[in-house]
């Protein structure tokens, strides 16, 4: 196994409704003097994607609901705020002083829904996570694919919070091309030991490794994976635990 | 900023009690043409931390407790299996048909209180988690920079499953000379809205880089990532969450 290397695409503009998520990666691509090369993985962040499929929303128009008024109040969030996350959701998971655990129409378990309120293109504007963030990302692909004339992966990713750790990590709300979960059941170790529950979260890794080179404020939505060896074809829905056998529901 | 990489350093013999685990590591980056450099950060997986240290159990000696024998017989574990791992706990989290998720004495909330039955180095052997991760990896960081001259981080890693998602990802269990935590709270966006809560986890995010390049069976346990310009003084034990401000306890 060879080495992996994770590069910064910097250079992609303001994104707006509409915007050619494709054809801007290739160009900021040119621009570093790179191109895409057979199974290289394009991490990009959900925030970005959102805003290309138009998922913002601009807080003046939203009237909240007498329910997201009281969870408002209670917890210390901006009412409309509280609305928009509600209605992105099926259930609040968790409620606490600032905190808001939704459980999202996808299944994602995640804080407000996703829908975010930094970094949006204006201070009242917040932006929701992609409808179905696997076929988002199978477009791309299928984009990336047709210019560049190889095969390559994409991931989306979003910043996750997490039971037990402070801190958030990127994970995988979205991929195409790319494996998911690498699978060790049913293999041995070289002690004859069958390996029981061993699962990786590849597309994950993909996402937390990615990160590395993003940063948050420095406006480097998108990261080139090379050399991970992952091409296939998993869907991060299908990673989503089954509510029935989910031990922390 | 710019590329991150990550090289997978294969060819470390198995590891006994007491080996010395930076000299066998300087040696296989010697054998690949490589040598560490300045802020270099090496991942290791828990497992050749732990069998260095001797943390390593024969089934054949331990003698279940009747609590162990009972849970063991309930959840479908091996009774010695079960009581190492209640050993290695200060309780149970969650319980079911082949799942044990305890708390560890470190404050870990993980399958098995970490301790793993496979690529043990023997079939009735089990290996536990380090007593001190984040001073294990002192140690090593230590003799890592005392035999190469420059700063460099460690991580310790470890595959864990989370709630909610199908697999595991890799995440640091110990860390010495790495940031565990990236903080934008405080800052603000280019639009004046302050980032809020938004704390990276980039200790975890490294092990989960690292995680790409390893591959469970092909006895990869230690990855060299360079660039991710992450030097810092961060414990993975200060990123515990405090039970009394968790929400998913």
């Amino acid at each position: 196994m060879s080495a992996v290397s994770i590069y910064p695409i910097s250079g992609l503009p303001e994104i707006v409704n509409g915007a050619p998520l494709a054809d801007l990666i290739a160009d900021a691509l040119a621009r570093l003097g790179m191109s895409l090369e057979a199974a290289d993985v394009v991490v990009i962040t959900q925030k970005v994607v959102s805003k290309a499929e138009g998922r913002v929303v601009s807080l003046d128009g939203v009237h909240p609901s007498a329910r997201a008024t009281e969870i408002g109040q209670r917890i210390g969030f901006d009412p409309r705020h509280v609305e928009v996350i509600l209605s992105e959701s099926v259930r609040i998971v968790r409620e606490a002083s600032r905190v808001l655990i939704t459980e999202t129409r996808h299944g994602f378990i995640c804080a407000n829904s996703g829908v975010d309120r930094s970094n949006t293109g204006g201070k009242e504007m917040v932006v929701l996570l992609p409808e179905h963030p696997d076929e988002s990302a199978s477009r791309l692909r299928a984009r990336l694919q047709a210019m560049s004339g190889v095969a390559v992966g994409v991931v989306i990713s979003d910043s996750f919070g997490r039971p037990w750790r402070e801190g958030q990590v990127n994970v995988a709300i979205g991929a195409a091309g790319v494996v998911a979960m690498r699978d060790y059941r049913g293999r041995e170790d070289p002690d004859g030991y069958e390996l029981q529950g061993t699962e990786l979260a590849v597309v994950d890794e993909l996402a937390s490794a990615a990160e590395l080179v993003m940063g948050k404020l420095d406006r480097v939505p998108v990261a080139l994976v090379r050399g991970a060896s992952l091409a296939g074809d998993g869907r991060v829905q299908t990673m989503l635990r089954d509510p029935a056998t989910d031990l922390f529901r």
